[in-house]
């Protein structure tokens, strides 16, 4: 099934039901009206939304109406936990390669990830607002999962049962603000802004057999200023599955209901396929010719992200954002 | 007023207002069950639990019952934000010396933070479990305040007007996990496990002539195995305020209601103080004789984290929690 929240006013918006197609949508009343609360309780309230959605796919629900993204919220508007992989060993290399930097061996077996801000995370049409082009502002196209209920020392396997959603994400990042950030040694915090989501998140039946291993296995296409810059493979080169992923954070402690786990940069090897964020480019530029070429975005600026499935429909709708300064 | 969640079963717990002598308590129903939701809408729910406290302080509330912090979740049992400062400069400088390597100036005027997890936190008296002593358990005593909404680009001034309550936080660190895992460059993940709350969070006025210039001018009193083994002054050599905290956290992005801001391990330059995290008694040893001589925490070993006010009452409530392996 599909969901999807919707701006009422309130701080976590109104759960719908999307029909596959995104044609329409139904509110979610009467099972629940924030996506949490259906995490929180999943074995018992999504199967009656499941139920709805079959009814709405059908033609059937009394109260449908057209599914417009641009009302949307991200589907958890604000989140108890957002940890974003860095699971396209391919970036890594190609980001280090263009500094001169080696990636260390251990990066092939432990997968890096950094924990994020998920206070306040941004509607798929969310202008994306920041005080300076001089920050460096880049999209990064992802994909992500939303968890159930993990226990610490969770395997793999078992983390990959905990799936319950997909989405995708557009991880803003400043690049200018990173490396004196790191430099401090304790990570991501302002260099990493809120991160958005597509208008809907979907359950994994819905990929078909383009889920598999724990990889969506698609093209994830992203498109800059409208002229379309990555049509990247999710599936194969994703050196980490979400279920590695998982376990990894919850190597320690508890992941609770309505985490929120990230690939990173979706990336590939062949660089035909172009790029999901803009510091890719300018790595390929930096290797090929000494300095990078493509400038950041400037105020004004679109990005889209989009996924089609297997039947060449929009799995997720579209993220859609316009950089927009602030004040 | 003195607010507290105690544990109910749900994943949120019970809204309770706890009397100013934490000896009594009354159910926020009518009011609000959750604390977050008093966050989302402070102006408008705050005054009627305000109006309650003051008429259990009185003695006169119908349905008070007995205060028990063993039935308390951390007050935000799960959180949309938690950001841990450094603040204590004097830690950072150990810590640095022991392993002879020097603090950056930047250090000095630009506040050293990181972003928690904050899907899973411990009530007071909740087991501490870890897999291994291997993983270099110790505690990390704190002070932190949770937030209302702050807006991107808020100065240290406005973040201040945007505390709603403070507590004292217990932020497990795993030692022996830490070098490899900050190595990566990417921050804290596996290293910090859930952080535990005290049982009651307060608004400022309760800490009286104590809350000044956005500190807290107050000793934190921790023992560990029911030996005393710091009592460090919270407020002089708070290099950086929680206002300043704040407006770094909010430099890029807004801050949203419920978010909690750690202060960081309490730290004097006087030694005599003693500690409020073991890394820093290791540290000493090591500048001292070359070498640390404490061990991390075993398990069965106990933690105490309390801070009194000016009259000599327990502002807080403490932090009690046992060292338990898992399985």
């Amino acid at each position: 099934m599909k969901l999807a929240t919707y701006r009422d006013g309130s701080r976590d918006g109104q759960l719908v039901v999307v029909s596959r197609d995104l044609s329409t949508a139904h509110y979610a009343t009467g099972t629940a009206t924030r996506l949490q609360q259906v995490l929180d309780d999943w074995n018992f309230l999504s199967p009656q939304l499941q139920d709805l959605y079959e009814t709405l796919n059908g033609g059937k629900a009394r109260h449908a109406f057209a599914f417009d993204p641009s009302l949307c919220m991200a589907p958890l508007p604000r989140a108890y936990q957002w940890a974003d992989g860095s699971a396209y060993l391919n970036h890594v290399e190609l980001v280090r390669k263009a500094r001169g930097a080696v990636v260390p061996e251990s990066f092939y077996v432990d997968p890096l990830m950094y924990q994020g801000g998920s206070d306040d995370l941004l509607g798929p049409h969310d202008r994306a607002v920041f005080a300076s082009m001089g920050w460096g502002i880049d999209f990064e196209a992802e994909v992500a999962v939303i968890t159930g209920d993990v226990a610490t020392g969770a395997t793999p396997e078992d983390a990959l049962e905990c799936i319950r959603l997909l989405m995708l994400a557009n991880d803003w990042s400043l690049r200018e603000l990173i490396p004196a950030e790191l430099a401090k040694g304790f990570g991501f915090l302002q260099s990493k802004p809120s991160t958005a989501f597509s208008p809907v998140a979907v359950t994994p039946d819905e990929l078909g057999a383009a889920w598999q291993g724990g990889r969506v296995h698609l093209t994830l296409r992203s498109t800059w200023n409208g002229r379309p810059v990555g049509l990247c493979e999710a599936g194969a080169e994703m050196s980490f599955h979400f279920g590695q992923l998982i376990a990894h954070l919850a190597k320690t402690r508890r992941v609770r209901a309505g985490s929120i786990v990230g690939s990173g940069t979706v990336s590939n090897q062949d660089w035909s396929h172009g790029y999901s964020c803009i510091a890719e480019r300018r790595a390929i530029e930096t290797i090929e010719s000494g300095a990078p070429v493509t400038a950041f975005m400037q105020f004004g600026d679109t990005i889209r992200i989009e996924m089609l499935g297997l039947d060449g429909q929009s799995v997720f709708g579209a993220i859609e954002q316009t950089v927009t300064p602030a004040g």
